[in-house]
């Protein structure tokens, strides 16, 4: 039996996604071949990054002056990436919304001067900090924030303003919902959250932002190289962008990011409805800020957190489990998690409400 | 019908790999999810990536003086991770067999000094340059050499003596032959040729050499972040880790690296004999130096290079076009290529002879 898997990443995959995996598994398409085996010059495996890429392109309607890159290295990687190939005057500004912005910020110091313009530290980062223009700094050269706090469970709804390049984290919410791309500089993501398994990071750029480098930067962390190389400058994670590509091939067949939004405020109204209603259980971040992906919410009652964790493992519903900067639970809820995950997972809530409320 | 893919990697894996991995896909060993799907931090995923850890060590006869990271961006991020990690008084030692050990001096020198100890480029890297005791620098921090030459089909067969730890990159090699791994400082293989699919990177360090990093260094390129979280810094490939697991899996059945190099001594031989018999076909590399994994080889005659490849092709022995830094064919046989792959191989080849010799 398939669990529900709450994760906050790796997290689940639509079955369908898995199904053709392991059909393709040893011979994709006629080639005779597992993806995993192909060479990536072959023109059968062209094909899938290029289809991949395209996919992507129509799904968030990128337009055609950014260019795709498909990467390794995680959000770690682009700490250190985006810095080493966008600052120019040596400064940037950061609004540190939770703990992985604030990797970001703390990563760039390495390479120039990092400003956090706004934190929302004061309350264990439980809300999104306004930004206002003249809260920036004028010599800038670019504003980092990250878009869903997967950790606390609050995310952006609007694209702050500023006139240096906007740069953002969007590893836990990419594809989740509609994204004026065109409104940022440079965009980056794992795909282990909501475009497939762990080990590609997609990267979503201006080309005209990306220019030199640091005489230091190491080749890998140079962007124009994976740009003038198509994302085979080296071996790509091969496996995994055809995971995405599939991914992808679920996600428009359902309908894009506009029906996928749909189905995910569905399903985080669901928690968040029950979450106000309950006596038990209750959310902890500001109502305006409330992510779509990550819902937390904390069970009131002496060891009630382990208590509900144990039952709902057992009963098949996995990972839900606080992060220790935030305690309680967290409902990771990625667009591969279906609507009857999260019915069944209010209902599991609700009976546990009638026992130990 | 499934293909003998000569691919120089990614390339072949076992069939058993394939198949285990696609009966596994939608729930591995009854925990109701995918391997992709798995949180990196649950025990199901903890077991595989120690398993997969174990294994190797097990393997490769790991010495427990040294650590086994499993990290992501291939040997490029290597090239820059080893001179951030070693350098020290700031200078390092190379041979440069090879375009790829080319990359990886010349990389080093955006960190400080890379002395180029001996080369091989006045042959295009047909043999392996003889490195002795004095004609390395006094005053390096360690001594880089590229263990096979993809490219030109050529492996180093003695490790040289120096008083520095010695790096090695074994891309291509890596478990195709006995190493004694307590001779090396480091050593750094991407998975995607003999280990696994592209997208995994394995290190092999002696602990004691890796101790301060610059501080502009990346810290996904400091080493002592990766040992000190057991791999898990960050979300590790865990995908790509996990097919690891089962080549190796399927490796130590088949009676570990003693048996596949006897293996390996054969399919390699049987090709090195019949270039050496044939009019048509010839070797490219000297004798001595011979790459087990990748042989390299010119069919005389005006076009008949494109025409042996696209028969080849059309019967279903793919990617044997050499590099063009060679030209001419290139049969990579990795570990995961069957005796008979091979000895089909050949057998097309006299074919091939007889009808245009």
């Amino acid at each position: 039996m398939r669990v529900y898997n709450f994760s906050a990443g790796p997290s689940m995959l639509p079955e369908q996604v898995l199904k053709i995996a392991a059909s393709e598994m040893m011979d994709y398409h006629g080639s005779g071949q597992s993806v995993m085996e192909m060479s990536h010059r072959s023109s059968v495996y062209e094909e899938i990054i290029e289809t991949c890429e395209a996919l992507l392109r129509k799904a968030m309607n990128i337009p055609p002056e950014y260019k795709v890159l498909f990467l390794q290295g995680g959000a770690w990687s682009q700490f250190a990436m985006v810095p080493l190939n966008l600052m120019k005057k040596g400064k940037a500004d950061f609004v540190v919304s939770g703990m992985w912005a604030d990797k970001a910020y703390k990563e760039t110091k390495k390479f120039g001067q990092a400003v956090c313009v706004a934190s929302s530290a004061d309350k264990n980062y439980s809300y999104i900090p306004t930004v206002t223009p003249e809260m920036l700094s004028p010599d800038a050269d670019y504003l980092h924030i990250c878009w869903n706090n997967t950790i606390f469970g609050t995310k952006w709804n609007t694209i702050p303003q500023a006139n240096v390049p906007v740069v953002a984290d969007m590893s836990s919410s990419i594809l989740s919902e509609p994204i004026d791309v065109s409104k940022f500089g440079l965009i980056y993501a794992g795909a282990q959250k909501n475009m497939g398994c762990a080990g590609l990071t997609v990267v979503i750029v201006r080309e005209d932002i990306i220019t030199e480098v640091p005489a230091n930067c190491p080749s890998m962390f140079n962007y124009r190289n994976h740009i003038e190389n198509g994302s085979m400058f080296n071996t790509p994670p091969t496996y995994a962008i055809y995971i995405c590509k599939l991914v992808l091939d679920w996600l428009l067949e359902l309908g894009g990011v506009d029906a996928i939004y749909t189905q995910n405020l569905k399903k985080a109204g669901l928690l968040y409805s029950f979450l106000e209603s309950s006596s038990l259980f209750t959310d902890v971040v500001n109502k305006a800020d409330r992510s779509l992906m990550n819902v937390t919410f904390l069970v009131r009652g002496e060891g009630l957190d382990k208590q509900f964790d144990k039952e709902a493992t057992a009963a098949g519903f996995i990972n839900l489990k606080g992060h220790r900067l935030v305690g309680g639970m967290r409902a990771s809820i990625y667009n591969a998690m279906p609507v009857q995950g999260v019915e069944a997972l209010v209902d599991l809530m609700k009976d546990f409400e009638r026992r130990h409320g």
